[in-house]
């Protein structure tokens, strides 16, 4: 509890603690009047810091009222140059400016207190104040050169807050969402093409820059740019850290204008995972520690040490996040929690917190194993929920995904003016977005050339090209660099990666539209309506009824990765963990009897007919349709209003028949304004 | 930013954010190894608390899951006896007995350090340990009684947490969601009542035990059973915190078996309203410092000054939050922000919450902006929502609500073993029984005698009894009580306000559905479908056609502070906050043509007349609804299942001789069997 709560408490209870504490003492202690009136001041001290520390929260909370009243704004006259993340930086920016150069230096009562003591810090300090006891804990270390900073303007140190809490409060909720709305199709179809680009590229990608960077960082010294040490796991770090893509604005944009389902899956797949993976990686590499007195060099030992970090951090959160996911679907599918949809929806929020706490608690990644608890509860525990806390739950992640989002984007703008130490150097910056331009290329193509070997459904040159543009950096990136900036490379790349961020989601993502319309990329597809494409050009498919074909069309032709994790996934785990699948007394071995006949649940064999149609793969998932139709309004060929359900219905029944277009021509979307595959016409019109 | 944040990190976070700053200062710094080895130990032991902070966390999120489960199981096999709040105590204190006697003692590391210093406290301290510097941040004033109490049970010290988390955290989303969720039609029809009950009530009721407990204590002086000061004004503050009633566990029961709705209305309005009147007048005996020597006695002029403090900070903390109310209301009307749901609940969410810090900011009570705004939300801003928003700020609000409820209860039952300094006095704990029966005796009887004398609708004997019987005390009680435990005569009032609210949760609570049927209250009442009854015995509605004039009648009928308060409202403020009502146009003078023109929605011109007929008055809040209906499974007359929309249309066509009955007999609850007003028989037979 003392980590969530006694500093919660501090949070919007500032001081007061220590000033109720001490109103209570002086009815209790002998009224000597001037300890008194030295306990009042104190009193009104601790009152001061407290209404300080609710204005400045205030600050944050009128920034995104801001930004939401400008969303809307922007949404309602369909601007799409700037996105809302890219919105919410610029206004963390001004209020940064205002802060920085508006407040008076108010710093002075905050004297701080020097003494000798020995060996290590305590957590906890008693301090004898004239007879009076005050208790202090530890907060952390100071590096030297930072001593004089603690006395600094008030107002900016309460604005500049633990990079932990992007770890431990606001990451989570994005992640889990992340997971939790993965379009299930189109990610597993994808599946192996999105693992190869989240690890093996995420790996190029950091050793690329990191490689760069070692070399701009020895012409730096060479130029005598340098000023002090920066070592060849710094740049790796930096690699490791910048590598995160986090396409947000993108698959925004993407998802507005219904952009290719199978780009999306790529894009969107790619950039959940590696930010796990970038996470692991730079831990790993935090973690090289070569031994000895060799330090920073290459050690075989150690980096092997590094890799099997790697190795054992990642698996064991994703065991952690499957496993929690696994016991919620459990426990949802054999009691009959659904008939409280409040109490279903508790349960699912606190295991899913509960996950990230269990994963620190074993000294794995909180989000990554939100990750995949994310994942697996949209793919077994969601089937068991009740209609309503199907809703309830999206929703609920929807807005605290929301609101974290647009909070560390106003933080970041508002950082580039609040955070005290910045070292911009120009060539490491022009350096690093080379660098980050480079590893991104040394990323997709190769990588797609191979993957293109292996799959079918080839991965187009324009798709390519959307993939390489799509490479912008965000939340995670930041996150990570905030991270640890003690010292000057650190604080370099601290800067740089904060310019990247800036940059790469104002020109991104303000350029995403007219780079889909540049690219041929057909929009006006609608992600959940689609049906499974077959992977053979000349294969066509005809009308809705024929199930079972369709199915055993797509269990032979999808990747081999694909069929294998689908046959046991819907033999065995979706029977045991759902409502639906076939009968387990079906699937499994006739010695199993008695187990099969425990843990299948009796409305499979009523709805097996009726759940043939809606497995997980081709599952249709109405929340998030809605959701999805609720934050759209805009569609590519200008029409206003947000789609209806009509529209919807449309959509499937049309389905076919734009898939055969995409099958017959996919590069050529002009030809699909038939259907509901419009081209998209940019400029678009606007008339409102 | 400073009070949410940096200490929310730690909060996840513990001290990694030390060990990882350490872990960098030793890429940069040179490389002594044993100075390397000394950051590795202290890196790992700020690991080893952050892992505790997360197990310690971890034990009250399966506390709450454990809780929630067998909440369900109880609701599945119809156990009422026991109340989730109950249960949730229960839980927690047995792992309360498990942590204190289970785990062993691990202090020691956290040695406190002592040093002097000159004059006052440093809210930031410096310390120098061996060459490196470190920062502490105060933590409050410690008695010098308890400082040997610092070095503690490690996990005790971590599952105790700073009681400002219930001021600040906990209890606005469970106030919020009392006031957004007031049955706003009872509410008002008994406003006058309820405004008496709760600031007369609570007044008479704090100060009447405020002085039969100071009888207690001279009588424990007596017989010198009082080992240290226990001042009048204690005993005042005892009444004040033990006067907020939390009828939390009666208002479940009545919302499941639908009882009365008046009697629903006067006991929740009541609660509600004296939640907010016990926090001011509690703030108000703390300011009440009698200045020069005279301390503790009564002093006329700090009397006078408690008063003034009491109603500023009383009317501050309304108009902040009616303030944050009707600007959410005028943003949600003029914008069209109901095209996008989410932006709409984010805003909704931000506003209501800036409204705590806000009224924090301006020195007035949170908790109390906090209900005021929620009361305006709903009865504003509410229809200005998209019906998406509406049952999602519901369904957010009801989470949070839950989930906090039940967090504050399971934490009572842990108090009562992890509290280190419980003093229980029998003599006191058996006085402070007897006083608040007395207190609420004289708070419940003469109070509704006067009332009745101005009500046509009598608040009748078996209303009054049941009153006084759901007095339970709940997290308000404890939340004041725990505020501030620094001295002797707190500490003990805190251990005794913690025994009262175990006891009357658990026998009240239980006790509710046998006093229900032991009253001959009628069950099986649908408070939103329910008309307005008229308030003379003798006038029977007849049918539903007629809008109108059931309006007229209301008006007529009404208390002259709702119809006063009916028409302003009706008139001026839905108008101009909302799309409903009048055209302003017809009821502002004419002079004001253009501002009325400006203000009036275009809507209101259409929709005139359909919204006539769901005025707010008469709204039938099908949002809530279904949140009520799903969460109901039992009716009184033991049929099972959740009610369907099929009953509570039933309910509305059945209304008026439901309601016939009820102004023809009101006592005689016997006769409505023929409607939806069942009596209730008990003991229920489960016919599952």
């Amino acid at each position: 509890m003392a980590l969530l709560l006694p500093l919660l408490v501090r949070a919007a209870g500032g001081l007061r603690a220590a000033g109720q504490g001490g109103g209570g003492s002086s009815s209790s202690s002998s009224s000597s009047s001037s300890s008194a009136m030295e306990e009042l001041a104190t009193e009104k001290e601790a009152e001061e810091s407290h209404r300080q520390d609710s204005v400045s929260l205030l600050t944050f909370i009128l920034l995104l009222t801001l930004t939401i009243l400008t969303i809307w704004l922007f949404k309602h006259r369909r601007v799409r140059f700037l996105h809302e993340t890219g919105l919410a930086m610029i206004y963390g920016l001004i209020v940064g400016v205002i802060l920085r150069y508006g407040t008076p230096s108010t710093s002075g009562h905050d004297k701080p207190f020097s003494c000798s003591q020995e060996d290590r810090p305590f957590t906890t300090l008693l301090v004898n104040v004239s007879g009076k006891f005050f208790e202090y804990t530890l907060k952390g270390e100071i590096s030297p050169g930072k001593i004089h900073n603690v006395e600094q303007n008030d107002m900016l140190r309460k604005v500049t807050f633990d990079p932990e809490v992007f770890f431990n409060i606001l990451l989570p909720p994005i992640i889990f969402h992340a997971g939790y709305s993965l379009k299930k199709r189109h990610f597993f179809r994808n599946l192996g093409s999105i693992l190869a680009y989240a690890f093996l590229g995420t790996a190029v990608s950091c050793f690329i820059i990191g490689n760069l960077m070692y070399g701009v960082v020895k012409l730096m010294k060479l130029v005598g740019q340098l000023s002090d040490k920066f070592y060849y796991t710094d740049c790796l770090l930096f690699g490791a850290i910048i590598s995160a893509t986090d396409p947000v604005t993108v698959l925004a944009i993407f998802n507005e204008l219904h952009a290719d389902v199978d780009l999306y899956a790529l894009l969107f797949g790619e950039s959940v995972l590696n930010d796990a993976v970038a996470i692991v990686l730079s831990s790993s590499i935090v973690a090289y520690q070569p031994t000895g007195e060799n330090t920073h060099a290459f050690d075989a030992a150690a980096f092997f040490k590094s890799v099997g970090v790697f190795l054992g951090i990642f698996s064991g959160s994703f065991m952690m996040g499957a496993v929690t996911g696994v016991v919620t679907a459990l426990v949802t599918k054999f009691t009959k929690l659904h008939c409280f949809p409040l109490l279903e929806t508790a349960l699912f929020f606190l295991m899913s917190w509960s996950t990230f706490l269990l994963a620190e608690a074993c000294g794995f990644t909180g989000v990554v194993a939100v990750l995949f608890c994310g994942i697996t509860q949209a793919h077994y525990t969601y089937n068991n929920l009740s209609v309503e806390s199907r809703s309830r739950t999206k929703q609920l992640f929807e807005v605290l995904h929301f609101l974290a989002e647009n909070f560390i984007f106003s933080y970041m703008g508002l950082a580039l003016f609040t955070f005290q130490k910045h070292i911009f150097s120009p060539v490491f910056i022009i350096g690093a977005f080379i660098a980050i331009f480079l590893g991104r290329a040394a990323h997709v193509y190769p990588l797609s050339f191979l993957l293109n070997l292996g799959r079918r459904h080839k991965i187009s040159w324009n798709f390519q090209h959307m993939m390489m543009f799509s490479g912008l950096r965000g939340a995670m990136a930041f996150a990570l660099a905030i991270r640890d900036t003690a010292t000057y490379s650190h604080q370099m790349m601290f800067s740089t990666t904060l310019l990247i961020v800036f940059f790469t989601v104002w020109i991104v993502g303000g350029g995403t539209t007219p780079m889909l319309s540049w690219l041929n990329i057909r929009v006006g597809v609608d992600p959940d309506q689609d049906p499974p494409p077959t992977n053979d050009s000349f294969q066509v498919l005809q009308g809705d009824g024929l199930d079972s074909e369709r199915k055993n069309r797509t269990k032979q032709e999808s990747a081999w990765l694909f069929r294998l994790w689908y046959s046991f996934d819907h033999n065995y785990l979706k029977p045991i963990l759902t409502h639906s699948g076939p009968p387990l007394t079906t699937t499994l071995p006739s010695w199993c009897g008695l187990i099969a006949r425990c843990l299948t649940s009796p409305q499979v064999y009523d709805n097996q007919e009726q759940l043939r149609e809606e497995d997980s793969d081709f599952i249709l998932n109405d929340g998030d349709l809605t959701v999805t139709y609720g934050d759209t309004t805009i569609t590519a060929n200008g029409s206003s209003g947000p789609h209806t359900a009509t529209t919807s219905l449309d959509g499937r029944r049309t389905k076919s028949s734009s898939e055969e277009a995409l099958e017959r021509d996919l590069g050529a979307a002009e030809q699909e304004v038939t259907s509901r595959g419009t081209r998209l016409v940019f400029p678009l019109e606007d008339n409102a």
